[in-house]
């Protein structure tokens, strides 16, 4: 019942908001940690046209005054620029548009046709699967929900608790690992703050410029053939305090919650920790991490990736996640019309050929969500203030073992 | 709030217990349905000595009455044969057997002799973490609840979940892919019911006959070498009704508490919803399931894995997960004392080489429980005759569409 | 899981805002079925300056389109017109208007003084306890949530739930009893639909014309007196369907459940179902309502407020609560300055009298959510046409018992 | 997520269970603070048979090693000694005793004959609403889990959360202030001490030993008579840190917590905080209750019963509930058979007069229960050591204001 969220919002509608509760009280933050997450996930080589009209400001409707957090519920809100021009077919009161026989939307340069109703769902989406389950006819009432626009609003939320779990030092980056057949092939030997430098440095947020070369005419490529890519990438935390999670019952378990967070963006397909599939394939003799103390416990591998038993070990947190490639294509998929029920090849809806680099940004501000939840079930307090000296208290009493 | 269950128990204590929540009413069952899931976890090759002294029984002390549930919380009970050894050392409230030098514990011919205070964490256990964490002296105290004697319950509780699912026609199978280096490298090209009678059939619960061989010399090889394995196994369903789980919010979604579910399993480390990590790396046109329909929609291809959108698409579910190498080793891995700060190498203690095939009956449980607690928020209904007339409502609805 | 919402919001800020999730899809709703609910809570007599300057209007913003619910969640916003006099003390990134002596805020044709920072903490409010609980030295930053303003979102929600289980024939009606001292105290011998009728007459919302007057000239007599006023609500419903909720588990009991939402409310003390309080005073004999059976089974007394066991059993359900005074007087309190540790003598912030008729309303929306949400557990479905076959199936297996 | 619970349990099954979670680690407790509660609940003039067949002890099956929690889950089990009696009726796979005319049940010197099968709904209880929502034709289904046994798994989860809190100064007492028409009419004007050692030394659990004769009156005229009663009760604490619960969101503020709890509890129809409906009837002037300050901040009044705004103001808190008189009756009511919808007067299944000073001691139980979670909530903490030391840092944080 600590911290908690829900978010809200069509894509096409009026505006996406958030309501965040239990962020404790004097927690100072400014409207820039907001925005600047939020720019973070509109970047990227790879998308077109939808990123370039939104440039994303969060609106604070409450919980925050003056700078600082005031304990109570957080509201974030992003207006759609878009709603302009979907105003009549997205009213929550109108007539969706049913009484014309074709929209036209305006898209910067661009103006497209659309017929009022969508009976045609694409594979690889929500579309069919939830216009059977909520008895809808027009399948635009499933996919501006199931829409990644959603993402946003946790990129909001991630930047709230970001700047929470920095208060205690606690860092958490994403990067790019992998864009198609393009995979970094080098390890990764570099601090937290080189990595952050390094992929924000990069269009595809690859922390090695040859690979993102490399990845950037697999985009290409891929564009030119009217086809698209996922990709893998990576969650790393600096150092997190020794136990955070637990292993006593199995939904306090922290590799779980993180793994369910990821595994809800939109598109992830696959979630490791640490050694991730690869744990499975090894001796056990070349999978766990010796334990070895200097004034304090720690490692000098990180397979388990930083959680043992449910619980953080003192070690960085690392994560991965595999995201399937965007489903709209310009090589179109077969599907069945939903009224007719005659075949179709399934239309484009956007241009975008990857979204691996925003989807990286999405997972850090999730799993930044879940760590700052499970750092407040163990720490307690109401105020900024409360919390630090309770986290001081348990640092000193590992730090006596 | 519908479905929920909480285990309780520790590994030597006297009794693990579980109490399940939100069963419907009037569900057949017999006692055997939970005791032959329980022997199948005990089961496989490369075990040690404790899965043969453990022949788990489940009591039944609420819920069921003459061979149904009531609709009242289950209470689930197994008794640790194991007590007896261990009466001093665990009583709730004698001298956790400080008094003694040394503790003598019989296990079938073997006798062991125990420290009363355990003060060695080994590396890729919860010792070190949880015994900060919880502040706790005697490793005991953690090692006790973390271990995987626990999952004995969520096979107990997921065996009444799968009888359950049973009545709407719904199974879940669980096989084994690798242990270690050896891979089933075939296609899996059969049904369901063929799947669960050739794993069953295998000790190391594989399909494949020439596989479940080489997969044996493994084991063997790694015995010998007083290392240990993982593996990687796979959850399937049958076809599933279109529209469990749901796009609108980030925790409803099927695939993301499936993930969670699977990921809470002791020793997992990697959770793959159809195609997996491998999603990322293949082109889109290459990942997409075509939407046909005659007489109803479906698919020739499930790269989905069955869960598009975070529903149910009314495809089979199909999941893996990645187990580490158990970390109790012959070939000891180097810790450090709790309390003397020395430098020591990790005692074993058991003798399994793998448990790759008892966790994919654990997968199996979890799956079957979430599918079931997902199943009932969908459809409602106290007694599983308002549930199967609801069920028969929706799936009428969705034909005529 | 099923129905859940989340409000948000400063009694000053810019807007409050809800989220309401698991509300089906296509519930037809108007914006008046929301409006007029928030119109209600504004009514009354006894009520000062604010209630006349905010005619409080929710603005839609997500999870409904075209006058039909969409099955995502629904955001509703209510702006504060009042907004413009306190931008700068509430901003979310600006000084407080801690640089400024003196704010002077426009109220209608008056204008008010303030001091920036409130240090001064009124009895009877959250100030106090809240100041300390979340380490803020400036009253404001709690008061503001705390504020009554939180309830136009309930009611809000509650209108929205309304609607849904007008769908089923269910009302939920409130109306006032006592006001200060005096009290209703003829017994109420009407249908639910004439009691509507007449508290909806009323500026007191009190189904009878002679105790209105009374209570007014009670509501005069205490504001020349400089003083405030409570009094007690009561909710009734139609008949509802019979096992709503549940014996099974503590937190399922639908008294439980809709006591915890009616003590939730700003102000209220005590909290009864059926004969409450009073039920602890009579023998068995003239409490318990005794079944009878013609074509259905049903009783000829209601003691019992609808609720048997945690469960509807098939009558109409009936609550009262019990509102403590406003604590903002004229005839001012003692208290002591948060910084300086003066006594002083607590202000008044406003003039309202009493606000009883405005929290029957607000008892009658989370009422009206706790039925709703209870009602969608038992019956599942995820679109109106299931829910309301799920619903005739259930009536029907009742029906033939 | 912090403590939660789940009971479990028929009333004439093998056992009852509970699963306590969350309980932090090293909290010493002995195995007569528990027994010590339970049978506090079963004392009491007014009682029937079972109260002594039944001398309850609860068996600690995990969570507790050496007289100290672990920080596992906790599971306590109390077996039915009745259950000789009812073996073939309640085995979870036997026949449930169909294939006999009728059950010979030995109670003391009693012999009892039972027919296998129920169909005869009580009113006030269960019965009618559980079989018709759970589909049962045996309405035994229903009231085995519907008895208020169940409260004694609640008073054994009260026990530790009392002796949690007790770590922190923190005292929760019950007593008895009405027994049918006779009420304590006298202020109480004492410590908590001597309130527990006045209640504690009464049969009714009252303070007043001249009441307490009333009551027994009471008692022996309504047994004579054939009828039974309820009563109302009251809970008191000790002085509460400032703080607990909060104003931010309807389900975190404490009076609701306490009140839902409260209201869970079998055959309670009425809840109050501080004045409780008296608040309700009062001028303003005459509710509040004004701040002091003398080294820290005091009321000399406590109207509010400790609570405003959701939390706790420092001041102990006093809740209220009303029981309604147990509804199995000498003097039968009217009710109509569930299978042949013949009338019938409604038969004794017990001899108890009123169960009101057991009631007291669940509702000590209860609240206890809910007070240790709120306190969890805003200390954090996995062992008492790291609380305590959070609790400190606390109280010196407000101390300092």
């Amino acid at each position: 019942m600590k911290m908690r969220y829900l978010t809200a919002g069509e894509s096409h509608g009026k505006a996406i908001t958030t309501i965040l509760e239990g962020i404790p009280a004097n927690l100072e933050i400014s409207k820039e940690d907001i925005d600047r997450e939020l720019a973070r996930r509109q970047g990227g080589y790879g998308r077109g046209g939808r990123m370039k009209i939104e440039t994303d400001q969060a609106n604070v409707l409450s919980g925050i005054r003056g700078g600082k957090t005031l304990g109570s519920p957080i509201t974030l809100q992003i207006e759609n620029r878009d709603w302009i021009n979907w105003e009549e077919v997205m009213d929550p009161f109108g007539d969706s548009g049913y009484s014309q026989e074709e929209l036209v939307i305006k898209k910067e340069t661009k103006i497209k046709h659309v017929k009022p109703k969508v009976t045609k769902p694409r594979p690889g989406h929500a579309d069919l699967a939830g216009s059977l389950k909520y008895n809808h006819e027009d399948i635009r009432n499933i996919l501006e929900r199931a829409s990644a626009r959603e993402t946003a609003m946790r990129v909001a939320v991630g930047a709230i608790a970001k700047t929470f779990l920095k208060n205690f030092g606690i860092e958490v980056a994403g990067h790019v690992l992998q864009v198609g057949t393009v995979a970094l092939d080098k390890k990764l030997d570099m601090e937290l703050e080189e990595l952050k430098v390094k992929s924000e440095g990069s269009p595809l947020r690859c922390v090695d410029e040859e690979t993102t070369k490399e990845m950037i005419k697999e985009i290409d490529r891929c564009k030119e053939a009217g086809d698209s890519l996922g990709g893998i990438f990576e969650i790393r935390t600096t150092n997190l305090p020794v136990g955070l999670g637990s292993h006593v019952q199995w939904d306090r378990k922290l590799d779980a919650r993180l793994t369910m967070a990821l595994m809800s963006i939109q598109a992830i397909k696959g979630v490791e920790v640490g050694l991730g599939m690869e744990a499975g394939k090894r001796w056990g003799s070349k999978v766990h991490d010796e334990i070895f103390y200097d004034d304090k416990f720690y490692r000098t591998t990180n397979n388990a990736g930083g959680i043992e038993g449910g619980m953080t070990n003192g070690e960085p947190i690392i994560l991965r996640a595999a995201m399937k490639p965007i489903p709209t294509l310009y090589q179109p998929l077969s599907s069945v019309d939903l009224e007719t029920k005659e075949k179709f090849k399934a239309s484009v809806e956007r241009s975008d050929v990857t979204a691996v680099p925003a989807a990286s940004v999405v997972g850090e501000a999730v799993v930044a969500f879940e760590l700052a939840k499970t750092f407040l079930e163990k720490f307690g307090g109401d105020s900024m203030e409360e919390i630090k000296a309770n986290y001081e208290n348990y640092l000193a009493m590992v730090k006596e073992r």
